[in-house]
This record gives structure tokens, C-alpha cells and sequence, in this order.
């Protein structure tokens, strides 16, 4: 088994070390939930208090231009495309996944009634994240024009699920229970083959995994800024488009920011050319404005030193929890294959909620998600070696004493 | 006319000029557009920093229950609904205006199919606040059932334009152009009368003029919290739904937040009973954790109080520029029936645009409209009676020697 100076040597040499220090992490935590709510940016507190003292107390109204409030939204967008293999002009950042899934489902569903009307079925996975079920199924009720969606229980289904009745196919690249990665390109081109439209969900993929949204050939793609890209709690989503689909249709979601003259103060929509027009309303600035905080540090790295540190601390962790905690009942539900595991793993156990509270009261945070799965994510920018020989040492302990069998680990919350 | 040391007196005999300090404004501004956005409460920056260095820095994932973070929308709703005439549970502040008026627009005409399914027209007002008109205009071309907008040209034209073909009567309560300000209760009654449901939007009502949305029996509301509300720039709107409605349908936007049993992850949506179903997605956390500062001014007042200032300020703000400018092309458009009128004014002017720039430049902040609107918005928490003087005076200024007439005040750039 690994040692735990084998794992600060490790540390020593990782090159991504010392971005760490651009993180403000707790004393006394080991932090293996940055695929839930990434960590804060040093710096975010200083942009904040800018924004909130400097442009809004000062500046006021004026710093919708001066502060240039107007094209945040695009100007980090921007900043994020090359996480993600996208273009200068592809990308925005606004609103949350769920909304902005609403508007490219809408808009795929708008492109195929010109195409191809007689298709009605958007394919998904039944593990998919709840919400976008939730966001397919209430426009399918909406629309009240026979669409369905039709769920899969593995990806293995994915190939017999897709047929000539299909519009779209709904994925997220990596699954939130199981890190289980789609291959993006190789979907996409089934989705093609057979008529349908593809939309990525990468809120668990987006800073953790390489993404090339252009060389999959990709039509749609929404995710999340507040994981791993660590733009702050609950921090704006993003949405892009494929240029050769944007302009086709308009989204339904046609808000004020969305026209393309916003202050002529028409009374009818006329959309915005390009990725402006999946924009809407009026954003919440000070949350926007710290997501540039998190993209500053990853523009000081790449995602393939990202993704080669990310695949060596899972690897570790699988491998430490399986010498280590061999005796106990956990199953590892994360692919071992390289090229389908995103950046967390989970193992389920009978106690999984127990446990993942018994760890917490030791510092180490990661969480739980429902049935029986303990969920470690691993955030290469300042997750370290040497932490994920103590998270499973204390891992261990857990699971040798049976500290989680005490009741205070058992009383069930809403949030974790 | 009124002097400039009557003004003052009316300053000390105000008994809200207190509250002026619990706001950072900077020196040598006056100014005049919390109706666009609402000046900064104190409190806001140290909110601001307990969430993020707190909160996100060292609480991390543990925040949502720890600090509250989940149920954030519904608490702040409470706080909001006394000066809006709403019930505790009955509002919750969340994403956009634009957005949350998608929900219950679709709301709306979900109810009617239910009821009466030939009513297919939405009537609303030419001049409502744009992105109202968008997104009504991109809810009806996505549900193609063919729904379509009515749009009077002014509340005289409402009564006839209220037929047995209508589903939703659309309207903002105060005008954004012209302050004018409708009979919330005789027009809901009207509406109820002919059978249609009525949606307000309270974007330059709430926190400006008192509401009672039960008395008026109201179905639907809507409205800004970064107005007079002083939310912070761009936080996020509430919806408020009557419980007679609320729970009769669901809205499409169904995100995770609005299931029952958000973290059962199951795959199939089930909406929360009340207004809970109207959240969505994951909000902006220190945008929205800053509207609280906001909140906790209002209640150290009444809205009563507030209405009475704001009306004194908009009668001496009209009488001093009818005086002062008199010999000036400016044509008032906002009504002088206090009963009509909101908490702004706005006198139209050939040269608006440059007027304002040339305000700006004096330090006298006020906006434009489209076309030829000068706006002027007077906040009682914050606005002094001496304020209004030398606004009025330096206007007087510009006016008396054209200096509006420069080039540099004629260059339009794109947000005021």
C-alpha cells in the first residue's frame, strides 16, 4: 500500500501545487467536495468587496457602463470557452443550468419541428441529474404536442434508445452519482447518425475533465460555474450554442438582454445575432463578477496537467480505500477506465449517509447523494496528494470503530 | 417658489431623514434613479463578507444548512411580503423578472385551458416595461396555440380591450416611462368581471408605493428587488402567486428546487405545495444573501410613512421645475393625481438625452427613455426635500445656458 511520505513526495513534485495557495481553505478540513460547491478564490472576497463598495455604492447606475456591467455576461464567457473548447463568442454566463437547459432544450425542440416534425422523444438517462428530467418533463407538458422523454438505465441502452422518433439526446458528460464519463464525440456522432440533436450537461465536467465541444461535433452545451470552476455559491451558469444552430431559432426565455437593441425599448423581440439571445434578464452582479476569480486561476494551468493530476489522485483514492478499508462493505460504483471517469468517485455502503456524517465530524468533507452513495470529488487546482491518504485513513477508522453507528450520524437534513 | 432653506426645514422635520444613514452614497451625488438601481445599504459589504469568507470560504458545502443557505428565497419572501400586501409563504425572491414572469404568465394560461380553453389573447400595454412584451410574445410563439398579445395604447383604451376572448390581463402596476400608476383593484376587478386572470408586475411598485395584493385580489405578482428595494445590482426578482391559485397547476419551469422532496433525487417531478414550486434552479447566493440589508431598512418603517414623503418630494420636484424651467421646452408626463402616480417623474425634452448626460456631469443622476424621457426617481428612505432643490436648480442651469448643447453630452453609448 501507499505511504503517506510516498504521497508527500507526490505533493513535491506535483507542478500544480502551488496554486493551492490562491485558495482559501479552511485549517483542519480535507475538502473532497469541490464537485458540489468548488472552493474560494482568494481573490473573490477583494472583487466583491470592489463591486459592492467601489461600483455599486459609488458608482451606482453609471457602472453598468463604466464598471461594464452591460457584457459580463459575454466577457466571462469568454473567458471560460477554452475550458471547454469553444469559441471567442460562443458562450455565455448567466442565469442557472436548469433555465438555461429549459431555453436549448426549447431551441432544439423549435429546430426539429422545422427539420424533422414527426419526432417526439427526447432520450435521457434515468440517472441523469434530477433537475434536467424535471426541466424536459415540464416543457414536455408545456408544449402539449406529444413529446416524452424515454430514460435509459445504463449507458449500454444509450445505442437502442436512440431511433427515428427521437429529437434529442440529453446527456450529462459526467454522472453525478457515479463519475461514469460519456466519450462526447462518439455519442454525438450516434446522435447525428440517427437524425436527433445532442445537449451536453457538463456541470460536472466543465475545469474537471478536457472538453472539446467543437471537435465532438457538439450542438448544445449548459453547465455550472460553482463546482469546479469555483465561482462561488450558486454562481451563474453558462450555455453554449453551436454557431452553425444559434441563429436558427429564437429560445422562448426572450428577455430584455436577449434583444439586439436593448435600449431602443421595442415593443416586440427581435433576437440578438449570435449567443446574446440566450441571455434574458437582468443578472445578480456581485455573484457574476466572482466567477472571474475561479477562470483567473485556470488560465494559469491547462486541463491536460489538470487531467493528468486529476487522474492520479482517483486513482489513488481507489486504490488506498481498497487496501485500506478492504474488510468493510463498500462497492466502487466509478469506472476504473481512465476515459469514462470524470473527476469524483463514489462508493456505495449500506450506511452511506452515516458515514459520509461520521466523516465530516473528522474534517473530511465529501458528501452523499441518494441511495447509499459516498461521493469524494478531487479538484487537482488544490486538492493534494498527502490529503487523500489522510481522508482514507480517517476513512478507515470510521469504518473499523463503527463511529458512524452513533445516532448523532443518522439524523437525516435536507442538504448535503 | 419654494426656497432652498424651506426645503431644509423640511428636512428636519422629516422623521425618515435618519434612515438616509443607514446608506452609502458618495459625496457630491444626488441622486435620482433608485428606480433603476437602489443605492447601497451599509450593512451590504459586511453581509457580502460574512458570506463569502464565512460562509463559502469556511463553512464551504456545510453552508446550505448551516448558515441557511437553502430555504434563503422563502425567509427573504417573508421579510418582503408585508410591504406588498402578501402572506407569510407566499412569496419567494428568485431569479429574474423576466423568468418569473414566464412562470406565471404560463401559469396563468395553464389555469385557463383548465377553465376556459378558447380564451386566447393577453392583453398588456404598449409601453410596458419591454421584456414583459418579449417574453409574453416567446411564450406564446413556443406553445403555438395560438395565443396572441393585445397591446392598448393607453389604461383608457384597458376597459374596451378586456373582452370574453381574454385569458390574462398583463399589466405593471407603475409605469417605467411615465409613473403612472393603475388602480390595482378596480382593474383586477374588471379583469375577474370578463373572466380573465390578472398578472402585476411590481417592478417600480414594491418598496415605492403601498400594495395590497390580498385586498386587491390579485392573482399573480411579480417584481425587482434592485430598485427601490436596494437589493444590489441585478438581485434577484420574487413571485408571488394567491393561494387559491398556487397550487392548481404547475409551473413549467420546474426545476429541483420546486420538487417536494428536492433531495429524494427521484426522477420524476413532483411540485412543493405553495409558492416553493415556483423556484427553479440554484440561486446566486451573496446576491441574494445582500437583499436582506434592504429588507431590514423597510422595517424599520411603514410604507405609509414612505408613501407620504415620496409624495411631498414628487409634488416639490414637479412645482420647483415648473417654476425654475418654465421657460423651457419640458412637458411632464407623469400624472398629477396622486392616486396615479408612482414614486418617479419624467418630463419629455427634444434634447432628453443630452439633458441627463449634462445632469450626470453635475453630479445629478438621474436617466433616459426612449424617446425624449427624462426620469427622475425620489426615494424616501434616502432623497432629501434640499436634494430635490438642487437638482432642480442645476437642471435650470443646464437649461438656462444649453450646456447639454456640447458634443460630449450628445455621444450615446448603450445602458442608462
Amino acid at each position: 500500500m501507499t505511504t503517506r511520505s510516498h504521497c508527500q513526495a507526490l505533493d513535491e513534485q506535483d507542478p500544480l501545487a502551488p496554486l493551492r495557495r490562491q485558495f482559501a481553505l479552511p485549517e483542519g478540513v480535507i475538502y473532497l467536495d469541490g464537485n458540489s460547491l468548488g472552493a474560494r478564490p482568494v481573490k473573490a472576497l477583494a472583487r466583491a468587496q470592489a463591486v459592492i463598495a467601489e461600483e455599486w455604492g459609488n458608482g451606482l447606475i453609471r457602472s453598468w457602463n463604466s464598471a461594464g456591467w452591460a457584457d459580463l455576461s459575454q466577457r466571462l464567457g469568454n473567458r471560460l470557452a477554452p475550458l471547454i473548447g469553444a469559441g471567442d463568442g460562443e458562450v455565455v454566463i448567466t442565469d442557472t443550468t436548469s433555465i438555461n437547459l429549459f431555453k436549448v432544450l426549447s431551441a432544439a425542440l423549435s429546430v426539429q419541428r422545422q427539420r424533422q416534425p414527426n419526432r417526439k422523444v427526447i432520450v435521457s438517462e434515468a440517472s441523469n441529474f434530477p433537475t434536467d428530467l424535471y426541466i424536459a418533463e415540464g416543457l414536455a407538458e408545456l408544449l402539449q404536442q406529444g413529446y416524452s422523454l424515454r430514460l435509459v438505465n445504463s449507458p449500454d441502452e444509450l445505442p437502442g434508445a436512440i431511433d427515428q422518433d427521437v429529437a434529442v439526446v440529453m446527456l450529462t458528460h459526467v454522472n453525478y452519482k457515479t463519475g461514469y464519463m460519456y466519450d462526447m464525440q462518439a455519442l454525438t456522432a450516434l446522435s447525428h447518425e440517427c437524425g436527433a440533436l445532442g445537449i451536453w450537461d457538463l456541470a460536472h465536467s466543465a475545469g474537471a475533465v478536457p472538453i472539446d465541444l467543437h471537435q465532438a461535433g457538439a450542438d448544445y452545451a449548459i453547465g455550472c460555474t460553482y463546482k469546479y470552476l469555483n465561482g462561488g455559491p450558486g454562481s451563474q451558469a453558462f450555455v453554449w450554442v453551436n454557431p452553425a444552430l444559434v441563429d436558427v431559432v429564437r429560445q422562448p426565455l426572450s428577455g430584455w438582454f436577449g434583444h439586439t437593441r436593448q435600449f431602443a425599448m421595442e415593443s416586440t423581440y427581435a433576437p440578438s445575432a449570435g449567443i446574446a439571445r440566450y441571455l434574458c434578464g437582468t443578472q445578480p452582479i456581485t455573484s457574476l463578477a466572482m466567477v472571474e476569480c475561479g477562470l483567473e486561476i485556470f488560465a494559469q494551468t491547462d486541463m491536460a496537467s489538470l487531467r493528468s493530476k486529476s487522474l492520479a489522485l482517483t486513482d489513488l483514492f481507489i486504490a488506498l480505500v481498497e487496501a485500506r478499508c478492504a474488510a468493510h462493505e463498500l462497492v466502487l460504483i466509478t469506472p476504473r477506465e481512465h476515459a469514462r471517469r470524470g473527476s469524483h468517485v463514489s462508493f456505495e455502503h449500506p450506511e452511506g449517509y452515516a458515514v459520509i456524517q461520521a466523516l465530516i465530524a473528522r474534517g473530511v468533507i465529501g458528501d452523499y447523494r441518494e441511495p447509499r452513495i459516498m461521493r469524494f470529488g478531487f479538484t487537482p487546482l488544490y486538492t493534494s496528494f498527502t490529503e487523500v491518504f489522510d481522508a482514507v485513513e480517517i476513512l478507515g477508522e470510521i469504518l473499523d470503530n463503527r463511529t458512524w453507528d452513533q445516532a448523532q450520524f443518522k439524523v437525516r437534513n435536507s442538504v448535503t
